[in-house]
């Protein structure tokens, strides 16, 4: 059996490149999210819509009727995956970030709730059909770490400032 | 504030129609991996290589360099998503896989591990190039229950049972 190369760590820290492509994977409008089932405390995924708030944190927009939202009311702690990789090549040479986040349901109505609903409408325009429903809520994913892989042997640690995309947003005029 | 449709079990029991769309998203190479840190017990997510064995049985094929290698080691039950929306509509409208599974790494060497390895390379040619490191693992993903959701209100709950594709195959002559 072929030996494998020596051992050594295979993350190294951020660089300019790591942070530009870290921060187009943001720019997705859909993510996978992994969250701890509340009666189990096994794994459970889903497909979520995905976004960044004003201030560029991760957001979603969840239902109740999602095995999720009750999932992360009772265990915030989550990760969530970016990146999609196509239908050629090799999936796993396709660049995607991993995320660790903590779910952060925002109350409404608030000034926070207001000018959140405002920023995700102008990226999700499709969602006004349903963003007012009882049963909905935005939710940030508030970053505790990240992991780039770029491919084979190219994999790097972010932090939540090497994530942030620019200062501050104006609020979409709606 | 709109109120939401009536209270219901929004999730339905398997049909033919999404017993043949899960088996179809069952076809992918690659998929959505969640697991359970074992230093923190919080969710993390990565990508894998996907396919099946030959009774049926997901597998992935992961190296010990990667987080889930040792997240599975410690706590086998995961999750896996399967299914990419692609870059048209909306992402949320598109079928999508959910599986709960428990991950059974294959010992080698075996008669188990010397037919899960051909089926597997007879699926995942490019895998040839590293599936005999040292470091790399064939690991049985088993179906413990199975959610499938075809866009909003089409949810149904499927059984290991339900995404057993086919008799068991042939082995591949290599």
């Amino acid at each position: 059996m072929p030996d494998p190369a020596p051992k050594r760590d295979p993350v190294g820290p951020a660089d300019a490149e790591s942070r530009v492509l870290a921060r187009g994977l943001l720019a997705l409008t859909h993510a996978a999210l992994a969250w701890t089932d509340p009666e189990t405390g096994t794994p459970g995924i889903s497909r979520i819509a995905f976004g960044l708030g004003v201030t560029g944190v991760p957001m979603t927009l969840i239902s109740s009727l999602t095995p999720h939202f009750a999932a992360l009311k009772a265990h915030p702690p989550c990760a969530i995956l970016l990146g999609e990789p196509g239908p050629k090549g090799d999936p796993l040479t396709h660049p995607r970030l991993m995320i660790r986040a903590e779910a952060m349901f925002l109350e409404r109505p608030s000034d926070g709730y207001g000018i959140a609903r405002a920023h995700w409408l102008a990226g999700h325009p499709k969602s006004t059909l349903y963003i007012d429903f009882a049963d909905f809520a935005l939710v940030e994913l508030v970053v505790q770490s990240a992991l780039l892989n770029g491919g084979f042997g190219k994999a790097f640690r972010l932090t939540a400032a090497d994530l942030v995309t620019e200062a501050p947003r104006p609020v979409p005029q709606s």
